[in-house]
């Protein structure tokens, strides 16, 4: 299993904090040694950094934590590979450009016998199952809506229609950007929060490290953190129902359809974590 | 006038000694401020790290100095901006994946009134003549070989014939990649220099360093290593040819074909310097 980190807010804010207890995870507090990577959006474009060795000791990470860069939306992802070897081509975040906009998706669980019939427009450069379904999903994007991309209801609807059809093949907890709107699949679990005014002060659980995120914000600010387990132990985290696809924008979800990408099946789903 | 350094190795080579000079002239001891990157491929994979910030005082830029990445194939660009502002999606080398290999381009010099034809299967998604240049070619290379990569002599033909095309509308140094050949054209300023044994003893011409390339290699060793202007001052580079497309392989020239992409006229290339 691996672990996904995302985060989405109305003003460019940077991810330390919160990267630095999701570092631990890759190999100290966690064993998800198997490489790391974050992307962040600035404006249209993004960077993604990646490294194949654990984050606990990368020199990369070690960067990307004391190096602030202010992004809107954020995707990180450490990893325990289930398919594709240990390499640079099989680590997370993707990215394509689709519509002359960058998209970035990270997958956290396992799709089995799944082999999406592909053109040739997007095609996977590894062998993870998680590449082959992003992919697999902007193709039939790019299929759907071939004059540039769609409203977000849309873009919504046709996201939960895809994730259903993929789920099918197991495990498809996600997160995918294209830099404004950030998606959030839970299959079997993610979780999130929303920070705003009043801010108090958080505390991490995987490291005794807090922040008093009122001496760093101001009172409009609003993001929303993402991640597979609650990064902190003194808030409250709001579990994702499985089968929730949540769009969010601005640091918050927005309401764009309610429909579950699965029946509520809550033991079925716990049986999976 | 941008940058362009590229490396070509027949064994995975860290580029940190080429860099360390290279950086410097993003605003040290030159006046390209206005952004950096660097792309490395490993095996399939490949990591591009940007900043928009001049490479003299970038963070990344100070851990791509310091951690050595391995890589057969670099590219790296520092930018002074012509068009486009100053901004992330506008940052050298682009990326987009092609028949399930990840291509990475840099550009030196300044198309004007250069409008392709975009079809929509690859997109710019800022605003320089650069990125809708690399998307021209990349279109036309999945036009004229829907089924997968053609040999590498007529992919080196069909870039050779869209170098013309594109190089019509001024100056287009470029280096191209997709992790096995580096391509490098020079429209009107670029060099290279191959290193093998017996290797000496290399100093920079932008710092006072100077390495043992005998300390650092086998015999059997070969690197490529391209520049806009030559990095070292103690060795003998090869000013490139104005219309000269030379594909490196395992660390040396490819000989694919020799015609030129423009006709010999060198005092015109001059005069563009």
């Amino acid at each position: 299993m691996c672990q996904l980190l995302g985060m989405n807010c109305n003003v460019p804010t940077d991810i330390c904090f919160s990267f630095a207890g999701f570092q631990a995870r890759g190999g100290v507090t966690d064993h998800h040694r198997d490489g790391w990577g974050i992307a962040f959006f600035e404006g249209r474009g993004v960077r993604v950094f990646l490294d194949p060795q654990p984050s606990a000791n990368s020199p990369v990470a070690e960067l990307v934590r004391n190096y602030p860069i202010r992004s809107l939306n954020v995707i990180a992802h450490i990893r325990k590979a289930t398919q594709g070897q240990v390499r640079l081509d099989n680590t997370h975040p993707f990215q394509r450009e689709l519509w002359g906009r960058y998209w970035i998706f990270a997958h956290n669980g396992n799709l089995l016998d799944y082999a999406p019939a592909l053109t040739g427009r997007f095609l996977p450069v590894g062998s993870t199952d998680s590449e082959a379904a992003f992919c697999h999903i902007l193709q039939c994007l790019a299929q759907r809506f071939p004059d540039g991309p769609p409203s977000a209801v849309a873009l919504h609807e046709t996201l939960r229609e895809l994730t259903i059809e993929i789920g099918q093949h197991g495990e498809f907890n996600y997160l995918l950007s294209d830099g404004e709107h950030l998606f959030a699949h839970c299959s079997s679990r993610l979780a999130f929060i929303v920070r705003e005014a009043p801010f108090t002060v958080a505390h991490l659980a995987d490291q005794d490290m807090t922040v008093d995120f009122s001496r760093h914000t101001t009172p409009n600010d609003r993001v929303a953190v993402i991640a597979t387990v609650p990064l902190t132990d003194n808030e409250t985290w709001q579990q994702m129902t499985p089968g929730s696809l949540v769009a969010f924008r601005h640091g918050a979800p927005v309401p764009l359809g309610d429909t579950p990408t699965i029946a509520s099946q809550p033991s079925r789903a716990t049986g999976s974590r």
